[in-house]
Parts: structure tokens; sequence; C-alpha cells
């Protein structure tokens, strides 16, 4: 079972997952601009380096194919800033943990979905997906907040529980469809099933019940 | 005429200008997380990154010489704080203004500043501090934004002329001071009579009066 099917063209590929990076970079800015701690903000900021390090590795691999990035994302802006605005969170706790999880989550996802691309570019594609996104980093930020603090960690297990629905649509939008649509949940479905593991996995090791 | 009898010991100047720089990438991400475009983005994004890039290498000179980057950025937070609310700009034109004036005057007085260290690591300081900034890119923003809209360039030639004065006092605030204030004034004086003259000449390449 893969997405392969599903894949969109390398164009639409690179623009999604380049803009995408690009509001993992701003949401991560945006904590670390509000951050309590100069601690919090250094580690932060190395985070919103490896999105924006991803970011740019996916707009010079559209221009290496001749495409302007700004140009083949723009179509996508208005979708993708949806999310953000949705997913921002109510306070800096709820938006660091969008920065775990959605990000994880959307990593996970573009990574997968990328095995389905054929292109002799794909290679370089995956080595910028696979690289340092920091996940590490904010979850033991994350942790030291949590720890001692149950209703802090009930609020964000319900924000948790909540992200993973807006980040499953916004990944579902990436995906193309063909004509037979029964074919497609099919084939949808156990990566899913996949990445919602994954997720729960982050929601664990906060100790969080997803 | 130089500074080195006002420059900080190596520790404090990195700290001072390593909190300054990740001011500086937090304005920058703050108005590429509210470009009007996704062109606009894609620029800013690169100015961040610089800045950022820069911040990084700070750190990592001060964790080389054995210290750790948040607890020296700590001391010099509420100041550079206070100076980033007061400068932050009422919207998006005045921020990205402040990304330009007052990240210009910084750079250029950091990188001035630096010459008075005595270290080994002067080259790599000195390598850190002169690598781009994204000025020119910044300055392509606005200048189209301004042109042919002489309210808008009436508005950030007065934010502008705002702008220096709390800048200076920033920059001020950085260096150290001998017994003799005199003296202390007379070599400062000629080196902010020149970071002025530079400023200036950002303020001309956007066609407004300093």
């Amino acid at each position: 079972m893969d997405l392969a099917d599903l894949t969109p063209d390398l164009t639409t590929f690179l623009g999604k997952a380049a803009y995408v990076q690009l509001m993992i970079f701003e949401n991560a800015s945006r904590v670390v601009a509000t951050a309590p701690t100069t601690e919090a903000k250094t580690i932060l900021s190395d985070v919103a380096g490896f999105a924006l390090a991803k970011h740019q590795g996916l707009t010079e691999e559209i221009e290496r194919h001749g495409g302007d990035a700004a140009r083949i994302m723009e179509p996508f802006a208005r979708e993708v800033d949806a999310f953000q605005r949705m997913t921002q969170g109510h306070d800096w706790f709820e938006s660091v943990t969008t920065c775990y999880l959605a990000a994880g989550f959307l990593n996970d996802f573009f990574l997968r979905l990328a095995g389905g691309l054929s292109t002799s570019a794909l290679p370089r594609i995956l080595a910028i997906l696979e690289a340092e996104s920091g996940e590490n980093l904010i979850a033991k930020e994350l942790l030291s907040a949590i720890e001692g603090n149950p209703r802090l960690a009930a609020r964000l297990a319900l924000w948790g529980r909540r992200l993973v629905g807006d980040t499953m649509l916004i990944a579902r939008w990436t995906l193309g469809t063909t004509e037979n649509h029964d074919s497609d949940e099919a084939r949808i479905e156990p990566v899913f099933t996949e990445l919602i593991a994954a997720h729960t996995r982050r929601m664990d090791a906060l100790g969080l019940t997803a």
C-alpha cells in the first residue's frame, strides 16, 4: 500500500511542501518571540531554523526546475493560512504543542508522500524532508512544563486531540485523487493509520493520552 | 578614533550581540508571518534566516568558549526586549522599516565594536557579523511599496527618524565606560556620526528624508 497514485505532480508537491514548511517556520518563530525564558527562546529558534532550512531547500528545488517559488506556492496559501489560523492555539503552550504535533504529523506525511514522486530529484527531496526538525527539543521543552502540572497536561491533551483532526484535513487536501474514490480511500486509510500511530507516540512522549 | 576602550569583554559582547540578532530574527519572522503576499513572505524569510544564522554563529562562539548561551544572554534580555517593543511599529510597513533601519544600524554597530575585541576568535566573529543580512532585499521590498504612495513615504520617513534615536540608545547601552566620561564621549561621537551617515544612506535608498 502506498500513495503513489495520489501523489501530486512534482511542482504541486514542492509548492505545497515548501509553503507548509514556511508555515511551520512561522509558528516556531512566533513561539520564539513570546517564549517565557531565554533558554526556551534559544531552543525554539533552532526549531525555527530547521523548518526554514527545509522551506529554503524546497524553494531551491522549485527554482532548480525553472519555477518561481512564490508563484508556485501562491495557490496553496489560502488553505494553509486557514489551517495555521485554526491551529495557532490560545496561549504559548498550545502554540508550542502545535509546533510539536502538527509539524511532526506533516513532516511524516510529506516524507511518506514523497515516496510516490517519480523524479531524479527524489534523493535530494528526501534529504531535505528527512533532515532534523528539532522534534525532540520541543518535546523536552513541553515535558518540563507539563511535569507537575496536571491541569496544563489535561488542557494540552485536549488540544492535541483537536489538532490531529485539522492536521489530517490539511494532509488530505495535499493528496490528489484518481477516478476511483473507493480505491483512493483504501490506499489512504492505512497510511493515515500509521501517521496517527506516530501522533499517539508523540502524545505518549509527553505523558498525554491521545 | 575607535571604540576599543569601550568594547565590553568578549563574553558580554557575544551575549549582547547574540541576543540582538535573536531580536532581529524575531522581528523579521513577524513580518514574514503577516506579509501581504507570498512573494514578500519568501523574501523576508531569507532575511529572517540571515539573522538566525548570525545568532546561531554567535551562540556557538559562546559555547566554544565554554559558556551557556541562554545564561549569558539572560541579563541582556530585558533591555533588548524593551527596545523591541518600542520599535515594533504600528503596522506591517513600519515593522519592515524597523527590520531594515534598526537592524542595519545595529549590524554596522556590532561590526564596528568587534574591532575592539582582543581575542584570537576575532576573525570568526567578524565573519559572522559581516555575513549577508539581506538589507538590499528589504530595501527593494519597501521601495516597491513606497513608490507612488507619498503618504506611506511620509509616514515611514517619520518612523525612520524616531527609530534612529531608540537604536542609538540601545547601541550606547552596549558600550562599556571608562573612568573618563569626557574622553568616552569624544570616542563615541565620531563613530555614531558614521553610523548615522549610514542610516541616512539607508533612508535615501528608499527616497526618504532622514
